[in-house]
């Protein structure tokens, strides 16, 4: 996110970076100035305009709408808003006169990155014709597991790389030199969580 | 193949590694029993009741023939035979009684690796209806590419352990830690050579 900001020269007076405690006191480096993480609290979004939310669900379930209460306007990179019709889904390419919605909660979300690159497809398509079936693979890297999985593995490589038995904690399965065809959990209905939240947020962008 | 034939307990009186000149002369061990490659030659058929071959289609289209005119059954398992209708191309689990076909010409084809499992579940459905449409994704290891691409993944993420830039020479792309939407190469049809082996061996089963 800071490496867009800077690539972009997104126009900005100050940049606060926000973390749990456990990051807190770590040192970044942001368009040549060095920026010390702080921990997230009740007074972090005073006097914030723009709030980018990536730290997962449940931590946007929790604090978005504080800062938006604060008068930040959020944009969250969880799930945890999108699917709430008071809050607009947007793709800049796709749909940008939505964004106007932020005002009824103060939250802007984007979609899983699966469901991002195809309504970019699939929105003009739907103007031509009505879609009746979309069939769709994806090939998603560790990282989308988080920072534990991209440690996992690395730890998984060297050790291969050192002739040891590679661990799995992360995965059920060895996850180096693998590919495991399951993205997150189960859900009753027999499709995984990733499926049915592509299903879904597809659906706000095409039905 | 060699571990297969250990495996199953698959008798035999004697058995023949036959290879190029560049491996000849390279020792295996099979059922405890050390055995020398030899050179593929003019003789190397003579008194051979079953070739086994597996050394890509140009050395199937040469010596197929002339092992089954030396009197051998040739059961091959590259793609040079598939799709001639004298030549069975035989998934035991699927149609076991095409076998007897070899007559025609003494080969016995087997079909690419992921028709084989296509088939296995396709063809008791055919049964029940007509199958309208197959829509398949398959992830494949690079061994199928053969022993430059399994020696070119393992010096990438020896390059990448180390802190070298990985070089690529067999793939386009580096294959470590990536996956290539590609399997072979592109025919005029827009589908790729794999793709088209798939759908044309079905056929042979489906149709």
């Amino acid at each position: 996110m800071l490496r867009c900001l800077e690539e972009r020269n997104f126009p900005y007076s100050s940049l606060r970076l926000l973390a749990s405690s456990r990051s807190a006191g770590k040192q970044l480096k942001v368009k040549g100035q060095t920026l010390t993480v702080e921990a997230l609290g009740p007074d972090s979004f005073r006097n914030i305009d723009l709030a980018l939310f990536s730290a997962g669900g449940a931590v946007s379930r929790e604090w978005a709408p504080l800062a938006a209460a604060a008068g930040a306007v959020v944009v969250d990179n969880s799930s945890a808003w999108r699917m709430d019709s008071q809050v607009p889904l947007v793709v800049p390419e796709v749909n940008p006169e939505d964004i106007g919605q932020y005002k009824n909660k103060g939250i802007i979300a984007n979609p899983n990155c699966s469901t991002i690159q195809m309504v970019v497809v699939l929105k003009p398509l739907t103007s031509l014709a009505p879609l009746k079936r979309v069939v769709v693979s994806t090939y998603q890297s560790v990282s989308g597991t988080g920072q534990k999985a991209i440690d996992e593995l690395r730890d998984q490589f060297k050790a291969i790389h050192e002739g040891r038995p590679p661990a799995s904690a992360v995965y059920p399965y060895q996850i180096a030199l693998n590919l495991i065809p399951q993205i997150d959990v189960f859900e009753e209905n027999g499709y995984t969580k990733e499926e049915m939240k592509m299903i879904n947020e597809n659906s706000r962008f095409l039905l």
